[in-house]
């Protein structure tokens, strides 16, 4: 049995019971080092593999072959292991394989999720998660995305907004928007949501610092009817009050 | 302190470690009454205010009332509190208050995420979340959204799909999305998500039946790269294989 785990944002609060027994059942868990780190004290003498960003098939391929030993394997995610991790790839190496292996997707806290409940209640109604890396997408399906969802006015979650190598997406990101959404659009950004170090900043799309978001950030852009109260960014659900 | 709980689309499992703590924290527990069902050994012995649906604003000004007595409230939803949930109705009733309640959104796993474990791996690229009610949507909007998100190539989930006072609204939405989705896109469907009487089917836009879609149904549609395996349904991340 394979189980891919997401484990959630980062603290065990917000694992769900369902990621904590399939990790326990586990022989051997196979993830990226920063995720096997979260989840340290669950895996005491456990086989554990381990490596880098950008090994996945690796490391897919691996849980696969273990798999066929007759172990039980945890492939861990942070946040759900079906969106944008790792649950699509192991069923898709899975289903070139004669014997398919018996996989079971254990869901979990995503981190626009996490990152709302800190920020309040930024995806009320109807959003959309658009990630900006453009290592295994087209730029331009990218911004394609990124008009007609500021046109359609959805609430945008922007996964990987913005690394190193690729610093000026974000800025660009926003500039393709800017022609749908308001200077006043309230910005809603987290920084290692559940993890030590966790940071909330609530801003405006004209006052938006590009130069805080890294690759641990989620940006919550609101729709037309979002709006900024003290310390959270609420996007009414349409009640008259 | 009022905590906003999602306690996720409705077995113990899928429920979050920090959602079981706050419910056992809290001394009344709000609800609708299918929802407190669903947490009936959780809240043994404690004051419970329930009602039925539409009345969540009585539901939520009654749980900042409580609060003001110095009691500890949880208010509950399915899935996530902060995606079509109360954590955005609580926020907003208490900005109207002089004293401000002490608020907390506990996160939970939002249906569309429930619905994709079961399914396989739908929504591994970038999706959005529309819901098909229009009791606080205009219909315009709605339609646009549908549109727009087809016409982008969005892993699309339907929310609130079909009611029996709208059971039109799911064809139309299908019509509206037909000038940019194949007929061999395909569509999953699954009902009772993580409850009893959990129902899956996998179909494809030519092929839906609208007649077995209820409101505890989530519909999820895929984009032009998503292809059914056996009993699976996978949306490529991109990778190279």
């Amino acid at each position: 049995m394979i189980y891919v785990i997401g484990i959630g944002p980062g603290c065990r609060e917000m694992m769900t019971e369902e990621a904590i027994e399939a990790i326990k059942k586990s022989d051997v868990i196979v993830g990226y080092k920063t995720y096997i780190s979260l989840i340290e004290d669950l895996i005491e003498g456990k086989e554990v593999l381990q490596n880098g960003m950008r090994n996945e098939i690796d490391r897919c391929k691996a849980a696969i072959e273990i798999e066929a030993t007759g172990k039980t394997v945890a492939v861990v995610s942070s946040g759900d292991s079906g969106i944008y991790g790792m649950a699509g790839l192991v069923l898709e190496l899975a289903s070139k394989e004669e014997k398919r292996p018996e996989i079971k997707v254990v869901p979990g806290v995503t981190a626009s999720i996490g990152a709302a409940a800190v920020l309040g209640a930024p995806i009320m109604h109807d959003f959309c998660h658009i990630s900006l890396s453009d290592l295994l997408t087209p730029w331009e399906v990218i911004e394609k995305r990124l008009r007609l969802a500021a046109d359609a006015d959805f609430v945008i979650c922007l996964y990987n907004p913005r690394s190193k190598g690729r610093s000026e997406h974000l800025s660009k990101a926003f500039d393709i928007m800017r022609e749908f959404k308001g200077g006043d659009t309230p910005v809603g950004i987290v920084k290692n949501v559940g993890r030590d170090g966790e940071e909330k900043h609530i801003m405006t799309f004209d006052t938006m610092n590009f130069e805080i978001v890294d690759m641990t950030t989620m940006v919550i852009i609101g729709n037309k009817e979002t709006y900024i109260d003290g310390d959270r960014m609420i996007t009414p659900r349409g009640y008259r009050l």
